[in-house]
């Protein structure tokens, strides 16, 4: 990309995007330092104040980095947390062998849902609802996404109090064989998050998160788990093998 | 949430999240009518003005859409296209059985690269490089995403001119059974465009993509392929099992 000064795009803004091109093509690489705004008036020769207002988008725009009285860097992008062999029942609450590790928040008891329902192919009848589990996935003491997880309390009548008093996992899941998960279909994508996922994931409102969402199957083929799971895509990566 | 008369956030801005938090809870739905400006003014007891300003920024998130003389309605996402059973070899090149529903773009010979080199785990010594092969996802003239496949000219010396003189992809592949790609291993992530992937998928600069990468390993356990494909979130999601 060249500059183009017959252009009605203003300097400093083709200079921010030559700028992000050079740091995409790896002239200026992460963590280091670029050159000073002097030396780019005279590469370029652009006026002072073109290039500080460039500099200064990027810098708000978090891609350069001011270090005080060491110059301008390119900032170093945050490691992402890799998720290995994700696939459909990394999320999932009843693949679990124990739930010492995750935080759990208090088990919800509801009432027949009409989308859930829907999920869970449960006809439109009195029934005894679900229970809802909600854990963050933490490293570190950030919290990396948010899992909900809907299981039918028809299948786990006890859920809630096995629970909360602490049973094991695997009494939890004694005689429950054939509705434990063995697979699953799920949907990944990324959208903006809903104000409650954004207050979660303490991240701005309307950011864009990856959501991972479906059903779950146990032996006997019917649906055993719903899930629902939003993930900060700026510290996370999927490994898919 | 309730709006708070003694907020230092404006009125206007606590009345926009309301109505947000009204659409992802359903009282407000996709493609419906949300109520009239007066309607608002007397139900939140709040001034025209007020209300204008929200519904205008609103608009402009692309969260409302004025219908002329019908009203404002709560906008309606696109629909995604769903790319099912997505797993590291979706986007492979070699794992295709034929390239006639591509719309592959000329066929590049490109220089060894030290990136690639150390994917393909290939010593610092002369070979033949790389062909560089990229295609759009496209949809009904949509372009979904983009892919780009390199794979080894020592392994495939003439896949240029095979693919050039429309050679059928049985042919390229004979003789070829321990290089083709059994199982992978790709990172999936959300982040910025680059500046060539959003000009290829006709989005703003900087929207945010999802990314795919990885290698494909064939039968004999060496890298045969090599994928960074990106994708529009917004119009995609990948189906996992």
């Amino acid at each position: 990309m060249k500059l183009d000064r017959h252009s009605s795009v203003p300097l400093y803004a083709q200079l921010r995007e030559l700028i992000v091109e050079r740091i995409q093509e790896g002239v200026y690489r992460q963590g280091e330092r670029i050159p000073s705004e002097m030396t780019l008036c005279e590469e370029l020769d652009l006026s002072r104040p073109t290039v500080r207002q460039a500099i200064a988008d990027l810098v708000s725009d978090g891609i350069l980095e001011i270090q005080k009285g060491r110059g301008t860097f390119v900032a170093v992008e945050p490691e992402r947390f890799s998720i290995p062999h994700f696939n459909a029942l990394t999320f999932s609450f009843l693949n679990l062998s124990s739930y010492d590790d995750i935080n759990l928040q208090p088990v919800q008891h509801m009432d027949p849902d009409p989308e859930l329902d829907a999920a869970f192919n449960i006809p439109d009848v009195k029934h005894a609802g679900y229970w809802m589990l909600q854990w963050p996935i933490m490293f570190e003491e950030r919290v990396y996404g948010w899992c909900t997880s809907h299981i039918s309390a028809q299948v786990f009548p006890n859920l809630g109090q096995s629970i909360s008093s602490g049973k094991r996992m695997i009494e939890i899941k004694s005689n429950k064989y054939a509705f434990l998960p063995i697979k699953g279909n799920v949907a990944l994508l990324a959208r903006p998050a809903k104000n409650r996922e954004a207050m979660a994931l303490e991240i701005p409102r309307r950011t864009i998160v990856l959501a991972v969402s479906g059903q779950l199957y146990g032996r006997n083929g019917s649906v055993c788990e719903h899930l629902r799971v939003v993930l900060r895509p700026d510290l996370l990566q999927l490994e898919i093998n």
